[in-house]
């Protein structure tokens, strides 16, 4: 999978792109991503990148001339499945979507900033606008870095356990169940008895017991019978 | 507002906080972010942090001791207002809750990571669990990130322009009216004549209308009449 990130601040993307899974997925070549430094498509020689709003108001608006350079440089590389534009008004992400969007082989992701991009931008290029929660950030970098680290995850042997993603949360429209690691003890708190029994069925059985039960009291909304 | 972030991956989280409205909002004194490494508080010479899932199963669970030693370290300095998890069965956070977090003095962040963390961190020491969105991340980094910049960026006097952060998404239940700027006319896509009428009036009613019709058509959920 390839990702294409663009935006104005990409030195903020730096950090989270060079740790963790996001370096292993693409040390391993499972992953690749670049952040595009929108102003090296900046038209006018004070490399503005954005302006007014028409009709007034608070906040900048990104222009569309430097967002089509930098798109159509790309497209003209290679093909692309979606360009998707960061957006709190965007379809909400959830982990169907991901997995679906996992499975592409090249996406773009467009971060807006200040006020957001002018709208013909989001007509003539988006394919598909994508908020990751119903909040407002100061710009989509870190929403492009959530999208990232969730699709990139999902690409088969870029977690160590290849079993591990399954047992996610809303994998299965159930949470997680409680988990629990050494001491079997601490300042009296102790792990269920059930878990250090060593009886792989009966685990098993409380694991979904806790994982239902999780499920009905946080979130009635994704629970199925 | 201060910002203490626990994490066993700390430079994961160098770039997001020093650039833009977060660095800014910290050179302005406005708000503090501090990144704390976990494994400062390891206690074996390993500097483990995580280990074996009790019952078996993928992926490790981090352990309850570095992380009570951290907290209590900061408990120690100051009176916290919310030590808060990141974990995606949390609650769901949406812009009242961002509202309503931003008011606060300290708060604490705690990153789980692999499959989380030991289930008495979160019984003994957390006051409230909050997710970004359904989906799983890789950790509870970029969620925190999120997390820091929401409710930074409402603390009056972070955001250039006091007014910008009112008209955003959300703060009506109503998702915001497109926005335009310059050129007006752009390989044949026009900016709606109203917004270059200079008819305040028009304009405002022309936004509210935009702002109604999008997020009747993207979010009857949220839409109140």
């Amino acid at each position: 999978m390839r990702i294409d990130i663009i935006t104005c601040l990409p030195r903020l993307l730096d950090s989270p792109f060079s740790h963790s899974i996001l370096q292993r997925a693409q040390d391993k070549g499972l992953a690749e991503v670049y952040v595009h430094d929108l102003r090296e498509y900046a038209v006018n020689r004070k490399k503005q990148l954005d302006d007014y709003a028409y009709g007034g108001g608070a906040g900048m608006v990104m222009m569309i001339e430097p967002i089509d350079r930098c798109i159509s440089a790309l497209k003209a590389e290679r093909e692309y499945d979606e360009v998707i534009y960061m957006t709190p008004d965007g379809e909400q992400l959830n982990q169907g979507t991901c997995n679906e969007l996992s499975l592409r082989k090249n996406i773009i992701i467009l971060c807006g900033h200040y006020k957001g991009v002018d709208q013909r931008v989001r007509d003539a290029f988006i394919t598909r606008e994508i908020s990751i929660g119903d909040y407002v950030l100061s710009g989509g970098e870190l929403a492009a870095a959530v999208l990232s680290d969730a699709l990139i995850r999902l690409i088969p042997g870029v977690l160590s356990d290849e079993t591990s993603a399954l047992t996610d949360s809303f994998q299965d429209n159930l949470l997680a169940p409680p988990v629990y690691t050494r001491p079997a003890e601490y300042n009296g708190m102790k792990v269920p008895d059930v878990l250090l029994s060593g009886h792989a069925a009966k685990i098993e059985e409380w694991r979904h017991e806790q994982a239902v039960e999780r499920t009905k009291q946080r979130r009635p909304d994704i629970f199925k019978e």
